[in-house]
C-alpha cells in the first residue's frame, strides 16, 4: 500500500493505492495554505485519515508520494507556483508528524507516472504524456524512470514558430501558444470574428456566450466549415511539437491528456496520427510512436504520486 | 583495452583505446564496400592490425565497438545510409573472423559517447552533442546511458518555423534547414545578393568563389555589417532548437560540434549562451545548462565507438 497526495492550487486529494495502482480509499480537503508548518500538518492529517478510511494503520503504507505544482529536489520543495513555498524541507517537516518515507514529484511528472504504470503507458520503456490545458504540460519516463525528477519537462516551451506569438516564458512562438486548450479557444474566437455565419456563434451563445474547447469540436461535428478549419489548423500545430518530441526521443507511446483530448477521435487523434505517420523521422527505420488518449483523467496525478517510488 | 571503429562513407578508422579514452594506435583503410561479407572481413583485418600496431594480441581487447551511419539493433545493422546494408547480422559475421564481443552504435551516438567520457560531457549525467554540418546531428546521453541506442536523436528535425522551408524528411521548417552549416552558407549567399558592397564577396573570391562557414565568420570578424547580421540571425535559429532541447530535457551540458563550432566565441557561443540564459525555462528554478564547444573533433566517433560498452 502507498499513499498518493495530489496538491492542487485549491484542493488536496489523497488516495490509498495498492501495488496494482487501484485506489482503495480517497480523502479530499481544501488547501487553505498558511505556511509550510500548517501545510505539512494538513498533509499528515490527510495521510492518516485516508489510511483509516482504507482500513489500514497510518504507519503501514510503504511511503507517501506527494505531487506538487513546482520543482522539488529529494525531500525538499524548491518552489511552487500559485502556492508561496520556496526551499521548504517538506520531507523533514512531514516525518515529524508521521514517520513514513516521503517521495516528492512535480504534478505533471506524477500524472505521467500514473499513466505509465496504470494507463496509456503500460508496457512501454520510453513514454511521454502531453497535457493540453491552460498551457501544455509534459512528463517523460525514459527507460522506465522519470526523466529530470526536479520538475517536469517543459515541452510546452518548444519554439514552433520562429519570432511568433510572445510567451510568458520570455520566448516567442512557443508550442503552447498554438496548441494548448487556451490557444484553441483563441483561434476559434479569431475565426468567429471573420465568420459571422459560423455555427460557432450559436454554440457559444448556448454555452452562455463562452467558447470552450468542446464548443469548437461540437460545431465541427455539425460540419461547420469554420470550426472544421480551426480544428485542422489546431491539429497541425499540435503535430508540430508532437513529431518534434518523437524525432528527439522516439518514445513508444505519447499519451494526449487534458480536456481537449476528450475531442472526437476523427477531429483530433486520427488526423494527429496521420501527420505523425507521415512526418516522423523514425518511420525510415520502421519505428513508430503510438499516439493514445491518456486514460486516468483527474486521478492520474494522485495514482502517479502513490507510485512515485517506482519511477525515481 | 577496447577497439573502436568509425565507419565513414568512404573510409574506416580504427583505434586501440585504453580505459581512460586515450588512443594508443590508429589504423585507416578505404571502405570500398562490396557486400556484408567483404565489409566484415575488412573490419576484422583492421581490428587485428590496430591491435598489433598497439602491441597487444588481437584477442586481448575487451570488445570491438563499431559506429555506423544508420540504425542498429543489438548486434544487427538495421540499415545504413550511403552504404547499401539492410538487416545485416554484423556481430555474427564478425565473430566468425575474430571472436571478440561486438557493440554497434549509430555514428552520431558514438560521437556523443566519446564527448561524454573524454570531452565536453565529462562529469555530467544528462548530456547532448549537437553537430552542425550538412544537417544537424544529435546524440543524447541520459543518466549516463545512450538514449535510444538504435539510432541517434533526430533533433535536427525539430520544427522551428511552422510551414517554413521544406526539408528532405518530409516536414517543413526543420531546425537543420535554418541552423546547419549548409543553412548558414545559404543565408550568407542570399545576403550577398542584396549586399554587393559586402566583404563577403571579397572573402568568397579569395576562397575560389566558394562561401564556407569560415568565410562568413572571417567577414564578420572584419566587422562587415552584412556578415554580422547573417551571424546574428543564424545564432537566433541555433538558439531556437538549443533552448527547446534544454526545455524538454534539461541536460547539464550541450556541446556544439562540427566545423561551424570552430567559429570565434564572440560570434557563436557567446551570443548563443546569452539567449540560452534569457530563454531557458529552467532558469526559474536556478537550473542552467552549460553550452560548450565539443572537444574531440574527428576522433569523437572512434573514441566513442571504443567506449560504447559503458554507455549501452
Amino acid at each position: 500500500m502507498y499513499i498518493g497526495i495530489d496538491v492542487g492550487g485549491t484542493n488536496l486529494k489523497a488516495g490509498l493505492v495498492d501495488e496494482t495502482g487501484a485506489i482503495t480509499a480517497v480523502e479530499r480537503c481544501p488547501l487553505n495554505f498558511q505556511g509550510p508548518e500548517q501545510f505539512t500538518e494538513t498533509l499528515a492529517s490527510l495521510a492518516v485519515s485516508v489510511s483509516r478510511k482504507g482500513g489500514v494503520s497510518p504507519e503501514s503504507p510503504a511511503y507517501v508520494g506527494i505531487g506538487l505544482p513546482g520543482a522539488v529536489s529529494g525531500g525538499d520543495v524548491l518552489f511552487t507556483t500559485n502556492i508561496p513555498m520556496k526551499n521548504v524541507p517538506l520531507e523533514r517537516l512531514f516525518r515529524r508528524r508521521l514517520d513514513l518515507p516521503v517521495f516528492l514529484g512535480n504534478d505533471a511528472d506524477c500524472a505521467a507516472v500514473g499513466e505509465y504504470f496504470c494507463g496509456a503507458g503500460r508496457g512501454t520503456r520510453d513514454f511521454a504524456v502531453v497535457t493540453l490545458g491552460t498551457g501544455i504540460g509534459c512528463g517523460l519516463l525514459l527507460g522506465g524512470k522519470l526523466h529530470g525528477g526536479q520538475s517536469s519537462s517543459e515541452a510546452g516551451h518548444l519554439v514552433i514558430c520562429h519570432g511568433g506569438e510572445p510567451c510568458n516564458c520570455g520566448r516567442r512562438g512557443c508550442w503552447e501558444r498554438y496548441a494548448s486548450a487556451t490557444a484553441l479557444i483563441q483561434q476559434a474566437q479569431a475565426a468567429m470574428q471573420s465568420h459571422p455565419e459560423s455555427l460557432l456563434h450559436d454554440y457559444a451563445a448556448e454555452n452562455g456566450g463562452t467558447v470552450e474547447g468542446r464548443t469548437v469540436f461540437s460545431a465541427a461535428q455539425a460540419r461547420d466549415e469554420t470550426a472544421l478549419a480551426v480544428c485542422r489548423k489546431y491539429v497541425e500545430y499540435l503535430a508540430d511539437g508532437t513529431v518534434s518530441l518523437i524525432n528527439i526521443l522516439r518514445p513508444e507511446v505519447i499519451a494526449i491528456g487534458g480536456g481537449v483530448a476528450a475531442a472526437p477521435e476523427q477531429l483530433l487523434l486520427e488526423p494527429l496520427r496521420e501527420i505523425v505517420a507521415r512526418e516522423s523521422f523514425a518511420r525510415h527505420g520502421g519505428m513508430t510512436t503510438r499516439i493514445l488518449r491518456a486514460e486516468l483523467g483527474n486521478d492520474a496525478g494522485m495514482i502517479g504520486a502513490a507510485l512515485l517510488g517506482r519511477a525515481i
